[in-house]
């Protein structure tokens, strides 16, 4: 294998001075691209999912195509509750459908948390085979869902705006809530642990829906499985924490074993600075819906973001996913604007 | 008309020494109300709040039933889209549809910004009749959506989990966006006067979808509008602004012409005390989905929020609407303990 011709993320992310930061977008494999779009007519989303080759393809699509300085590999958060035996249905333009949720001791029981290199092997294939076609070009990101975001899922069976379902089911069964959090836990540090082994240089761990909770209940439900996560990989490879929405637990996560944490738009660079500390690389937080402004807009501000974080423990992103409406030449015009920082 | 015989609101806006906080409820007349559903299953959304006498029979049950120290007179931020000349559809247990969206120039230019004390006459109707039912009992908040959650609709046409659109013609037409803001920041102040002068004791002003923006766009898209509107009230009765989710905004606010800060309960009460100052009433921030928990538990974590935020300067309320799942005994043991706190 050859050895990282490019690897401005790992060095932000060990607290190195660099001349620029490094940009990926999250979503950046996504329906925003018409190379993506093109195999998401002829395959469905798990076919998309489940086959390494197609995997792999849809992952190099932007490194080729809007030349971000990380891959990270197509895959979905709730490829785990399916590890973990539940059924996990998926349409187009829908959101997910998990038709038997999460409601008693017994659902909490029956759950599998072994045997998931086995199960997800497919995204170990996958990330094998995309190390090798990346031959060294950009490092590679591997990812899995927070142990909340996974119980909202598994508890609420879809998506919603505020989970008062799952948040019912911890308010009101904290013993079993803690169980499922720590069972769902146990199996996404295997789970990361196979992604490295097969070749991911550092993980993300999304926690999409931290930002339906309070402060203490985020420290209650959320934080301590995110932190035994980092923990468990610290010394596997760096771990960028994406708590969105939870600005409030930027300082504890500073000072947390994770290398890195994810922000989003809703707060300044410079506040975030000031509550993260020294000893973590902050990575966002350009909001999404300003890549449909004017191309020199985005320019503009992608700069002023830049100075605002500093270029040391720093990682240029977006503060969420990239959305499907968004011009290739805008979001390339992202990516540019950071390459081309202090140029 | 008699005096108020609870002013416990007015008192903490004024920043008066209290005994315990007064509290209401955002939503409280709503579908976890039984009494309501009956009203709902008789009377089709726009005619419970086009018929002053439905309106101030619902407005009046959460006073009688549980017991808040407060009236919010029923109705809905969409009517200013409506007196502006849009059509505003809504379907039970869907969001509101505006079939006519705003997207040029000439959109902006054909809506109209006068008139609206005969237009919403049934609002100030609704808020005499009211206010005569109330009797002095307790005092009746007015309200009116925020110029940029408003535009939200006016662009998108319904609710959106980002708003996308919305952002998308302010980033790419923002001379145009703020003369729409402009016109319906006009109409909300001579909406919000008229609710006053028929009766309503203070207003909120509801930023519903003001966390979709970052720190730099709220300053530059929702919070000029804010203080217009607080500027121009604060002579007439006290204004709370709520801009859901803009912890970041805090400080400004409490430096603003507002005499009371909504907040939800993403932020702890000691942060939002912190930032706020000693110059505005807070006004919050119980997780509406805690209403779920058992009352014991509802009961210790008011209490605790009470501690956190202390009696003076503010008001008990929760981070956002009570949704219709909340058992109305649940609803009575947050009024309740608030009610009981320091006794």
């Amino acid at each position: 294998m050859k050895a990282l011709q490019n690897d401005l993320i790992l060095k932000a992310l060990r607290g190195e001075d660099m001349k620029r930061p490094p940009v990926w977008m999250m979503r950046q494999a996504g329906r925003y691209l018409p190379d993506y779009i093109k195999l998401r007519e002829k395959y469905d989303f798990f076919t998309r999912v489940q086959t390494p080759e197609l995997a792999c393809e849809i992952t190099l699509q932007p490194v080729d195509q809007v030349g971000v300085d990380a891959a990270i590999i197509f895959s979905d958060i709730l490829v785990i509750p399916q590890a973990m035996g539940l059924t996990v249905l998926l349409e187009e333009n829908k959101g997910p459908l998990l038709p038997n949720v999460i409601k008693t001791e017994a659902d909490v029981d029956a759950l599998i948390t072994t045997g998931v290199e086995e199960s997800l092997g497919y995204v170990t294939k996958a990330i094998e085979m995309t190390v090798r076609e990346l031959n060294g070009r950009v490092p590679l990101i591997g990812f899995a869902g927070a142990p909340w975001t996974i119980l909202c899922y598994m508890v609420e069976g879809k998506g919603s705006k505020s989970f008062d379902k799952a948040k019912q089911f911890c308010f009101t069964q904290p013993a079993l809530a803690h169980k499922l959090l720590q069972k769902i836990t146990n199996i996404t540090i295997d789970y990361l642990k196979a992604q490295v082994k097969a070749g991911a240089d550092l993980v993300q761990v999304f926690d999409s829906w931290s930002s339906m909770l309070s402060p203490a209940d985020f420290k209650e439900i959320a934080q301590p499985y995110l932190f035994q996560i980092s923990d468990a990989l610290k010394d596997h490879a760096p771990v960028i924490l994406f708590p969105k929405g939870s600005w409030y637990a930027i300082p504890e996560i500073g000072r947390s074993s994770a290398a890195g944490i994810g922000i989003d738009w809703c707060i300044t660079p410079q506040m975030a600075r000031q509550m993260a500390g020294d000893h973590i690389t902050i990575q966002g937080n350009f909001d999404p819906a300003k890549l449909l402004a004017p191309i020199p807009q985005i320019k503009k501000e992608v700069k002023e973001m830049i100075d605002g974080f500093g270029v040391k423990r720093y990682i240029a992103n977006l503060g969420h996913g990239i959305t499907p409406n968004v011009p290739v030449d805008h979001a390339r015009a992202f990516v540019d604007a950071v390459k081309e920082y202090g140029a």
